[in-house]
C-alpha cells in the first residue's frame, strides 16, 4: 500500500501532488498545505473536515476521476450522518482515504482560515484566524509508576496532535484541569491562545470530552461618548448582537481635556473615572451574554480601541500627561494583557484583551483601528479618512505615506449637546429630508424603514416612539435646513416671517425649526435650535480643519476619495456631509460612508491574529500632526464656520441659497429662487 | 589614545587581557567578562562597581605597576567619597581609567554574582543571582513631533544600557512610569525580572532617579502544620527576618489526609482551606515588613516550598485526586506566576512567586527544596537525607540514581498531637537530658543558652518562660528515657515503683514522665505521656519504613551519610534520632543535622535564578517510590515500631536498657545495670 501513489488535486487551492495510497484525505491535505480545518485532529469527531471528492473528467487539472478514487463510506461516516446530517456529496476528510487519482474541493465552511465579506461599504474579507481557538486531545491516563501531572500529559498530547509548545496554563486552568480531564474520559477540548508576538502559547480553558460550543469573543468601541461592544462569534467573525451605553464619565466632563482636568483637579479623580468606566463595559459584556444566551465563560478574548485618553483611563493610567505638551503616553505599543486587569472579569476569567497601538498622545487605538480597516497604507490614489466621534481621527495618504491627526469635534455628532439629541437606538431620528417648497420635514428613525409621511409609520413606531435626534439625524437636518434656506451661510436660523415657514419658531432671542411635535400626544417636541448649529458648525469646522491641516502637510489641494467613519447607528450620508463643510472637496461619487471603522478594525483584530501585527508595524510608519500646537489648524477652524466654505475649494458643491439672516428676523432679500432651486434637481450629489 | 594598550589583569579570576588606554576599569570589566557589579550603568552614581588596584610587583602575574596606572582621583569619585566614605585604596570602576599595565582586585562586595555562604552545616555557597534586579536608567524625554510612548523610550534606554530586549509591562508599572520618570528629570531606577525559561523579561516596578534602597524576598516553607518565611535581601542573600504561624488549615484536619477528606465531603471546603493558608501567607508577609521596617513595595519575589497537598491547595486546586491512587497531580512542573494570583496581594502588587516542581503525588515541592539545598544528585557516597514534618520527605542515592519517597509521620514531630507540645517558639524546651543515676531531667529552652539547672536559668526564661516542648525536645525526652531506662523497648512508660523515678506519676492506666512542674508558681505541668511516646513511635517507624523502602529499592543495607532536615526551632540531635531508631543505622560520624533544608532549598532558589532551571531538570531525573501502595513499607512500619530495633541492623547503636515494663506498673525484673550504664558512657555516640 505505502509503495503506491494517486495524484491528488485540492481546488480551489490547486494544491496537488502524490500521496501514498490509503492516506486519509486530512493527512493529503496537511501534507500538501492545504487549508482544510479539524478541531478534533482526525477523530471523525467534529465534522469540520468535510469535503467534497468531484468525479469524472477534469480538463482543467488533466485526470480522470473513477467512482472508486476514495475508500468506501464507513461506519464512522455513517454515524454522523445518522446524527447530524452530511450534506449530498460530502465526505469526512479524516475517515476517506487516497484509493486513486482525485479531485477534491475544500468548500469554505472547512477552511481553517476562511474568507469572510465584511458587511461594509468596502466588502473587504477578513480572514478567520483568532488569537483563541478549541483543540480537541486524548490524554494519557495517569500512572502512579510515572508521576507526571496531568497538566504535563496534556501539553504531550497537545505538542504530538496540535504542535504547541510549552503553554502556559493560567491558575484558573489549573484549578479545572483535573475534573475536565476526568469527567471526559482523558480527553478534553482545549481553549488555547496564541500571542502574535511568539510568547507563549497559553491555556485558557477545557471542557470534557468533544466540545459542541464554539468560543467569542468581544470588539469593543471605547468612545468618549458611547460605550459600543459587539459580541463576535470566533469561528465565522459574525457580529451576533452589539450594544452600546452611555460613557458613565460624562459626568466627569463632556470631553476629553475636562475629564483630564478633572484628574489633575481631584485626587483619585482618575482612579474613580477607571472604575466606572471598567463596570460599564462588565455590564456590557453581561447584557450580551443575556440577550445571545452565550455562556460568558465562552467570551474568551476582547480587543478595545479607544482614543489615548480613554485608553489610559481603562487601563488604570493617570491622563494627566495627555492634557499638556508634549502629551506623552505612558505606552504608544499594542496592548496585550488578561482582560480581567482591567476590570473585564466577567467574561472568562483567562480571557486575553488586546487594546491596538496609539499612534500618538491626541491619536489613539481608535485611529490604529480605523487604518486597520480602511487601509490607507495599501491604496494607490489620495484618501481621506475621518473618523467622527467626540474627537475626530484623521488620516490623509496612500501606500506612500499615511498622516494622521485628531480634531477635538466634541459630542454634537455623536448627538451629545444638542437640544433633542440621543445616541443612535431605536426611536432616534437618523434621516431628515426638508421639502425646498413647503420647507416642511420627513424623516425616518431607527428601526423603521418608513418615512414619517409614509403610511403606517405611526403603528411602525409604535413601540419606539420617536424619541429624539441622532448624529447622523442632525447632521443631515442642519444640511437640509441650509439647502431649503432656514439657515443662512453663516448659520443662522431664519424666523417665520424670512424664511417663510412656520415651523421656524422663536425660541428665546433665536428661532427653532421644529422637526416633530408630538405634545399632543404626550410626547417630545424636537426641533434643531440655534444652539445645536452653532454645536454643529464647531464639530464641523474642526474636522473640516484637520483635515486641511494634514493636506497642507502633504501639500495637496485635493483629495482623490473619501470615506467618512463614525459610530453612528446609521451610516452618515455623504452628500450631506459636503452641504455642511465637514469635509474638503471630492468628487462626490468618490465619497464613501464606511459605518463604524473603528469598530471594524476591532473585529478585524478579534478575528485575525495576523492583523495585530500587521497594524503595529504600520502604526510605526504613520506620521503624526499635532493639531494642538499648530497655528494653522485655528486658522483653518475659524475659515471654515461658515455654510459653505469659500467656492474656489468646492467645485464639487452645489450653490446654496444665499439667504442672510440677522439675528432679529427680519426677512432678508434673497430668497430662494426658482433658478437655484432648478439647479439643485439636477445636480447629480444632491439626487443621489 | 585609541592605538595604546596596557596589560590589564583582575583578581581573584585572573582574567586578563590588552585593553586601549583611556577605558575604564568597569568597561575594562565587561570586555573580558570579570563579573563587577553595576548598577547605575557606569555612571557614578551606584558605587557598586568598587574595585582595589593594587600597585608594585606582581612576580604572579608578571608585571609591575606604576603609580600612573590609572587616572587619578575625580570629581566624582571625591564627591562621593565625602558623602558616603569610600574605603582606602579603593576606586570607582567607571571613574577610574587604564593608564598602564594595572593589577585590579574586585572585592567579593562588587561581584554580581558574588558568593554566599549558607550558615547551615554544609556551609555550601550560594550564588547571588536573584530574578528582579535593579537597573539604573537615562531615558529620552518626550518630542512631540515624535510620539512614542514613555514606555517605549524607557525600553530604548534599558536596550541600549543593560541589553533587556522587549520586556513586558504590567498594568501597575504603566501606572506609576510617567510620575516616576518625571519625578526623577528623566533618570529612574527599574525593578526587572527575568524568567528563567526564557519568556520575555518583566518590569515590575520603578522609582525615581537612582534608587537608594534594596529588593528582597520571600522563602516560604509551606507545611502542612506550620508556616515559615524569611525575608532576604536580594543583593546578599541575608535573611533579615524569620517569622512563622500554625498553618489555619490544622483545623480542618490535622493531617494531609484528613484534609484531602475534608475537600472531598464538604462542597466549597477546598476553597475554605485555600483562602485561610493564603490569608496566613500575606499575614506573616506584613509581619516581616513591620519588623524590618521594609516597606511592602520592596519585597517583589516569593519562593515557596510546600507538599502536594499544600501546593494544590495555596493554587486553588482541589486537592481531591491526591487523595486516591493513581495520586496525580494536575501539575508536577514548577509553577511560575503573579505572586496576587495566589493571595500575596500585601507584597509588590506586580511581584512573581515561584513554586518549585513536585516530584510525585505524594512527593513534593518541599522535596525538591530540599534535594537543591543538599543536591544528592552531586554526591559520590550513598546518602540518606530525611526532612521531617508532618510527612517526611526522603531521598536516598548519589550522583548516579536519587530515588524519593514520602512517608506520613503525622505532627509530632513537630510537637503537635503532644500532650505538652508546641511549635519550636520562644519559652519550648528543645533540648532534654536525663541522668541515668538520679532519672532527673534537665533541659534548654528556645531563647536561652542556660540549661534548667543551671544558674540564673529562671532569670533567662522569665519573659517567656517554660511553655511547652516542641519537635526536637520531645525526640531527645524520648530518646533519654528509653536510655535512662524509664522506657521499655515496646515504648511502655515504667511507674515509679518500676523505674525507680518519683517523676513517673500515674497517668490514667499508664504512666507519664514529669519533666517541667511549674504548677505551684502558676506555671504549666510539662511531661512525657504514654500518649505522646505512642505518636512518636508511630511517627518514626513511618520515617525509618520509608528510609528502608528507598533502601529496598537500591538493593542496600546500608548508606554512607545520613542529613537530618526538618523545620525545627533548633536541629535535630543525631544520635537521639538514631536511638529512638528513627534512621537506619550509619557511622554516627557521617549522621548531619542539616537544619530547614527545604526552607534553605526555597531560599537558593529566591536567590540564584539558575537554581530554577537546575532543580527543574534534576526533578526529572528522580525515580519516584510510592508508600502508599508497597506492602513493603507496612511491613517495615510494623517491624520498626520498638525502640530499638533488631541489632544486627543496628551495629552502631549503643547497647540499650533491656527493661520491660507491664502495663500494670509492677516492678520489672530488668533493671538497668552498671555494666550496661559503663558501657554507655564509653560509647562514643552518646558523648559527642
Amino acid at each position: 500500500m505505502g509503495d503506491k501513489t494517486a495524484l491528488v488535486i485540492f481546488t480551489p487551492s490547486g494544491k496537488r501532488g502524490n500521496i501514498p495510497v490509503g492516506t486519509p484525505v486530512l493527512s493529503a491535505a496537511r501534507q500538501l498545505g492545504v487549508d482544510l480545518d479539524s478541531v478534533c485532529g482526525g477523530r471523525g469527531i467534529c465534522s469540520k473536515c468535510q469535503v467534497t471528492p468531484g468525479f469524472g473528467k477534469f480538463p482543467k487539472h488533466g485526470v480522470t476521476v473513477a467512482k472508486g478514487a476514495l475508500s468506501g463510506w464507513n461506519a464512522v461516516e455513517a454515524r454522523y450522518d445518522e446524527k447530524r446530517g452530511l450534506k449530498e456529496g460530502r465526505r469526512l476528510g479524516c475517515q476517506a482515504c487516497i484509493q486513486g487519482d482525485v479531485v477534491i474541493d475544500v468548500p469554505p465552511g472547512s477552511q481553517v482560515h476562511r474568507q469572510v465579506v465584511r458587511k461594509a461599504a468596502t466588502r473587504r474579507q477578513i480572514t478567520m484566524d483568532p488569537a483563541t481557538q478549541l483543540r480537541y486531545v486524548e490524554v494519557r491516563e495517569p500512572d502512579m509508576h510515572e508521576p507526571t501531572g496531568d497538566l504535563q500529559r496534556l501539553c504531550e498530547a497537545l505538542k504530538r496532535d496540535w504542535d504547541i509548545s510549552d503553554p502556559e496554563a493560567s491558575p484558573a486552568f489549573l484549578a479545572s484541569l483535573q475534573h475536565a480531564l476526568r469527567d471526559g474520559g482523558w480527553k478534553a477540548t482545549v481553549a488555547v491562545w496564541r500571542d502574535h508576538r511568539g510568547g507563549a502559547p497559553v491555556l485558557l480553558d477545557i471542557w470534557p470530552g468533544f466540545f459542541e460550543g464554539r468560543l467569542h469573543g468581544l470588539a469593543i468601541d471605547l468612545g468618549s461618548t458611547t460605550i459600543s461592544a459587539h459580541l463576535c462569534d470566533l469561528r465565522d467573525g459574525q457580529v451576533l448582537a452589539s450594544s452600546g451605553v452611555m460613557n458613565p464619565q460624562i459626568r466627569f466632563g463632556e470631553d476629553l481635556m475636562s475629564r483630564v482636568s478633572y484628574a489633575m483637579m481631584n485626587p483619585g479623580g482618575d482612579a474613580e473615572m477607571t472604575r466606572e468606566v471598567r463596570e460599564a463595559i462588565g455590564q456590557l459584556a453581561i447584557e450580551l451574554s443575556d440577550e445571545t444566551d452565550i455562556p460568558l465563560r465562552q467570551i474568551v478574548e476582547a480587543v478595545v480601541v479607544c482614543n489615548p485618553v480613554m485608553h489610559h483611563l481603562l487601563l488604570g493610567i493617570d491622563p494627566v500627561e495627555l492634557g499638556q505638551a508634549p502629551f506623552a503616553l505612558a505606552t504608544s505599543n499594542a496592548v496585550n494583557t488578561h482582560a480581567a486587569d482591567f476590570g473585564l472579569a466577567s467574561i472568562n476569567p483567562s480571557a486575553n484583551a488586546y487594546v491596538l497601538p496609539c499612534i500618538a498622545g491626541h491619536v489613539g487605538a481608535d485611529c490604529a483601528a480605523v487604518a486597520l480597516s480602511e487601509e490607507p497604507y495599501k491604496s494607490e490614489d489620495l484618501i481621506l479618512i475621518c473618523d467622527v466621534g467626540t474627537n475626530a481621527e484623521i488620516l490623509l495618504g496612500s501606500k506612500d505615506r499615511v498622516l494622521a491627526c485628531s480634531s477635538p469635534t466634541g459630542p454634537a455628532f455623536e448627538g451629545a449637546q444638542i437640544s433633542s439629541g440621543q445616541r443612535a437606538a431605536p426611536g432616534a431620528i437618523e434621516r431628515v429630508e426638508i421639502d425646498p417648497m413647503t420647507k416642511k420635514p420627513r424623516f425616518q428613525v431607527i428601526g423603521s424603514d418608513l418615512w414619517s409621511d409614509e403610511a403606517g409609520f405611526a403603528e411602525a413606531t409604535a413601540v419606539t416612539g420617536v424619541t429624539g435626534i441622532c448624529g447622523s439625524g442632525i447632521i443631515e437636518a442642519v444640511a437640509e435646513m441650509r439647502m431649503a434656506g432656514l439657515l443662512d451661510a453663516s448659520g443662522l436660523i431664519g424666523s417665520a416671517e424670512q424664511t417663510g415657514s412656520g415651523l421656524c419658531v422663536p425660541d428665546g432671542r433665536t428661532h427653532a425649526y421644529v422637526i416633530w411635535d408630538a405634545r399632543d400626544d404626550g410626547g417630545p417636541l424636537i426641533a434643531v435650535t440655534q444652539g445645536d448649529i452653532r454645536a454643529i458648525q464647531l464639530a464641523k469646522s474642526a474636522l473640516y480643519a484637520g483635515a486641511r491641516l494634514l493636506m497642507d502637510e502633504l501639500e495637496v489641494e485635493r483629495v482623490d476619495r473619501i470615506a467618512l467613519a463614525g459610530a453612528f447607528g446609521s451610516h452618515i450620508s455623504p452628500r450631506h456631509a459636503m452641504v455642511l463643510g465637514m469635509i474638503p472637496d471630492c468628487d462626490p461619487a468618490k465619497v464613501r460612508s464606511v459605518g463604524n471603522a473603528a469598530g471594524t478594525g476591532a473585529r478585524i483584530a478579534l478575528c485575525d491574529i495576523s492583523a495585530r501585527a500587521r497594524i503595529e508595524a504600520e502604526v510605526l510608519r504613520v506620521q503624526k500632526v499635532e493639531t494642538a500646537i499648530e497655528p494653522r489648524f485655528q486658522e483653518h477652524f475659524v475659515a471654515a464656520n461658515a455654510i459653505p466654505h469659500a467656492s474656489d475649494l468646492f467645485p464639487h458643491l452645489p450653490e446654496l441659497p444665499d439667504v442672510s439672516f440677522n439675528a432679529g428676523g427680519g426677512r432678508s432679500a434673497d430668497s430662494p429662487t426658482g433658478r437655484r432651486r432648478r439647479r439643485r434637481t439636477q445636480d447629480p450629489l444632491l439626487r443621489p
